[in-house]
């Protein structure tokens, strides 16, 4: 089994809290030593003590939320890939887990409480919670691209602990309330919808625009539920493996290709083409990151078209035939996360214009047990046949 | 010696022209039959054969030029690096050398007859050519990047005839107007210009960015002086050879680097950033186009910023750390010859904003003895210390 | 009666065609002198006279289309407000018309002969018509802005007459092939949906966005249809006559206003800013273009937001408070015709994103008789609630 | 005389401090009841009471300065046109002095103590003075357009404070280092720089665009200053008065043309046309604001460009050919004041692109005579010629 060795580690308590949004701090390490006696209540989270040591714990709950913060009782947390990679290897891509980390960052909670100057919110708000949270200070941050802050505190992100636990703590500013049509499950999924919106924009996807997406996992359906919402003509998903190409048609593929594992990237390329006559796609957003994916994308991307690199599935160096971009003059467009986004995700699902529900194959209640068998759920997919798993905490109707 | 074996063909006549320009048509291979009975005027060419088979060679000269086109009496043609790759390998790229082609695209002259409806210039006038001819069918033409048409007529690509002869027809709406301030030989500069011009519009290059550009060849010091028109803060440029870094500051970089021969890409990276107090830069214009130097722009640019693939010095696949491109959002941005240029460089020339005579460090004028030396003196620009080399034709004050 | 005074002028003939497409040459008028003699076979077309003088006249067909050109038998020929406005007034803003000029500029037909060299097209097949030819050798068509062309030769714009006949000569290439399961009638409606398209597309239209719409006729219903299929938030639409604020509601409008005609600007922009809460709208697309309308359009629309100048109500001065342009940084946008939409507006019809079919609420045969009707029936449209009237010409089916 | 009445009041003390930067709170007004016995230390500043009642007052320094602040000792202080107004009227815009408010917005000093978590700057440290501070609430902030921000806490704006004082108190994250070259001057004159580099950024000027800027005082001076950097080809300049157009020219305007009072604005327009052959100003900017300014502007202005909508010289409601900007797409731009232009600003100083200290026509030093008799000169500009007035408060070379 992938995941596996979580214990429950009583002793040891943890004050969860992503620290407080300082104009011009570095927000450093939140990991502090216990203090038991800060307060008679308990918190719980699920929180990585390193490769396949992922433990359910109790932690103190502070006295109060930080100024401008509210206190959020979860709600709803998904999986990401991330964590579950977290989880298997203790560190991803460059941030390591050196300290006990807190996991999670797909989340909506219910503010049982508001810290001091905190303005439009009130005390059983349900809100969505953004997970990055830059300083203002950077000229990136300053000219919107708050995703690329380099002091950018985002959840579950060593050292800035994750949301998956019973309380956190978050600057107002960040929760967005959920209109009441929508669910918290929903709001958790503004997370994920988040980065294919996020990565639709960075190609100006819009009417007049056919879109390949590479890739039909969680991210892969993100993006194409974003093409869809951004207007884009016809949309041709692929993969590997059958699993979620149904899906990915009744969510609004024009065409789902699956194509066979030992196919080169000019054939894939190939039939992406055919499968958008006359023209081909004019954005091909590659959710997965192989050398593969990136020569198809390169490949089979129209002269003056976009190709966004969305997906990390490889470190280090790529093969990639790059003279292609200089000829045809195809850009490679980095999408990273996301920035100001979930005021469009809120509205695309209140409106009816995303459904992201369908995504949610598998849902868990939040205790010891149940942690286990969630992660196990998400790490082992392609048995389980799960896209997004989802932690429901509590009453969802509260 | 690098390029070898022409020799005269006095006996092949072919008429030069590029095709005219029909709305719908593709245009086909312009190689025809000679017809020696065509005309009494001759005309005299550069035509390469293949590999190291390069001529200078006596064409006849049609009646008149075709409906919309001007004659035009050559003055000042450019060798471009391309023009010596040919020579030596009889292709570039996916282009062969399949029938004798004329080669050039840098060129200016002046108007010696007029085709029927060609309004607004006159005989007599001093132009720049533009080397591309779009049709106006695709979408890439109609909406402005007709340098990506899939038709694009131009000169010197097979099978399009090129500009290194005594006389061309040309459409008339592709030749500017030289201002009188401006010579013959600052019109055919135009052209390599506009390749970095080109560039730093893609890269929308603008004061509060910092630049860097790798190679000092022609076309890395053609990208500084955009860089410079464009009102980038600071240049760096960067080179494995020493030969241009003194013009390429004398023509405003900040910084030029000399780098040796065995860094690493991550330490060519750290110079640049570390010749660009404080934040490195925004805008990294690879001008050489080999694995190690896409390696250093993506990892020397700053993140959000642009990495512009530009130098075509490898085909086939490249290594670069592409995972880069995600998580820092800088976007690899193709950038291939030019659209629209042609007014803003007579306007930076004019204005004296840009100076491209220092490049031009080799005169010849054109005729079979000057063909070979011309060539060989572009073709071991290490030795020779050549930048542009540059056919003078006729009476450059006429 | 609005529209009155045509009679039937069967010696006068002429030969209908937009001018030929020229590489460089100014379109001249395309009124000639008829000539009897040049084709036994008859062409009949509505032709303006003069102020409440249109007449259905018969005129010759030439020998065969010039070259890049088909001849089509229309089929769809929509009337647009322009056109009854010139019946009426004999003119339009600046264009007068001083010779006797065929209308219609919404068409759609089939093609019954190829000119010389056309590629791509057959006979048979159906198109769409954009209207709109521009010449090539100007900066603006060149970079992509071909509606801005001065030498744009625009159906049924003095001196090029229109489409409203039984053949046209057009350019092969602005004819659009009309997929299998769309209409001539839809074919034809391509032209008035490319002004909503425009106009969206320059305000840059997306989901995140709330866009009001000033005015329910025609071009603000297109503008509706335009704003929806690029994914605007919600849409608000007024007008001060009801006539088509429940149309607008089925073709998406979330809320239609219908202001009291008393109602001062402000009010107007209080009542559309209640209807897209919380914050307003971010574009507002005036399709009126009154004192009243810009008044509103700008105390309506949010900071950093646009405002589109759509329509053409009133010439000469305008009363605006362009101070709030400057404070709040609203953009005024002007919006002209259209280029590159016709492909757009053929995929988003095709894939049932946008239905413009509900707006034809008259149709007519093509003869004297329904020629004065159908004017008529669109001039007199708050009597007969008509939208579109459309003319069918022969076998739809063929 | 234009302003007057002022006096000293020494009794009335009050802290000057621009209100800390708080994550999700609204700025309040900062005016507080005096504290006399809050600091042995005093601090002098020009505070307005009302139309006509400009004082020189004393104030109590606060202990130290908040967090993430720093406290300044100010070294130059410009007078803006919007102070005058002030002093004038007592108001401006919206705008209405209902509390003593102190004045200045464009100043710069040197750094004396450090508030709680200040980082990377350090006492003695010289600095420019970003005026406006927003929130990082909104929309608006958060896509990089702060100066939008609804709650902004803009210098001299009430119910905010200005810098024309011996001390303020400043977010430390909002004070740009000056570089050695430059002085306090030229830190100062970052702010109306700023104006006219935002102004040309939200026309996107660049290379192969010509600019005519309308208003030749300091606002247009900035404009073309700006216009300059940004790669401009040719830049026209008018005004009524010949008093700056010699300056301009020097600055690098092309052609300054000193229009007759009684010209209408299609006359000025043509000439300013006429200056910039063959094709007129590609961007207009309308540095006054009145009805014929803004005729002028829509009148010269290219088909396809840009009119910026800059000086507020007019209220209520202006006169405007607006459909010339639906037929000729040409945008109105509004501009107001200016985000992340510092850096961009003081890069362009130290290179010496820009050099403003020609428009520093007349220095004072900062105590009770000379306030009255610097915002004399101001107010008086046509008969002082004055064109920047500046106050330097103790040893510029500290």
């Amino acid at each position: 089994m992938a995941v596996a060795g979580w214990r429950r580690l009583p002793n040891l308590l943890q004050q969860i809290s992503v620290r407080s949004l300082s104009s011009s701090a570095l927000p450093e390490p939140i990991w502090q030593p216990p203090d038991e006696e800060a307060s008679p209540s308990t918190n719980t989270a699920a929180m990585l003590y390193g490769p396949n040591d992922l433990r359910y714990v109790r932690l103190p709950l502070g006295p109060r939320p930080p100024p401008q913060q509210v206190r959020l009782e979860m709600k709803a947390v998904g999986i990401c890939g991330s964590d579950v990679h977290y989880v298997r290897k203790g560190r991803l891509a460059d941030f390591v887990v050196e300290s006990p980390l807190v996991l999670g960052h797909e989340s909506a909670g219910r503010i049982i409480e508001l810290g001091e100057g905190v303005k439009g919110l009130k005390v059983g708000d349900r809100v969505a919670v953004e997970a990055g949270i830059p300083c203002w200070d950077t000229a990136l941050s300053r000219t919107g691209r708050y995703n690329l802050c380099p002091r950018l505190a985002f959840h579950a992100t060593p050292p800035h602990h994750g949301s998956m636990a019973q309380f956190i703590d978050h600057p107002a500013t960040f929760c967005y309330k959920l209109p009441d049509s929508l669910s918290y499950e929903q709001g958790a999924m503004c997370e994920p919808l988040s980065v294919g919106i996020h990565a639709v924009q960075r190609a100006k996807v819009q009417p007049g625009m056919n879109v390949a997406v590479l890739g039909a996992g969680p991210i892969g359906l993100m993006a194409l539920l974003g093409a869809k919402a951004f207007g884009a003509d016809d949309i041709a998903i692929s993969d590997i493996k059958t699993d979620n190409l149904e899906l990915a048609t009744s969510l609004g593929a024009s065409v789902a290709i699956c194509q066979s594992r030992g196919a080169s990237p000019a054939d894939v390329a190939a039939q992406i083409r055919a499968a958008l006559p006359p023209r081909g796609p004019d954005v091909v957003i590659d959710c997965v990151g192989f050398d593969s994916t990136v020569q198809t994308a390169l490949e089979a991307c129209n002269p003056g078209g976009k190709v966004v690199l969305l997906g990390l599935g490889q470190d280090g160096m790529h093969q990639a035939p790059l003279a292609l971009s200089t000829t045809r003059e195809i850009d490679l467009i980095g999408s990273f996360r996301y920035n100001n986004t979930y005021p469009i995700c809120l509205h695309l699902m209140k409106s009816r214009r995303v459904d992201v529900l369908p995504l949610i194959t598998h849902r868990f209640s939040f205790d010891e047990d149940s942690l286990a068998a969630a992660f196990d759920t998400a790490a082992r997919a392609a048995e389980t046949k799960s896209i997004k798993v989802m932690f429901n905490l509590g009453d969802q109707d509260d």
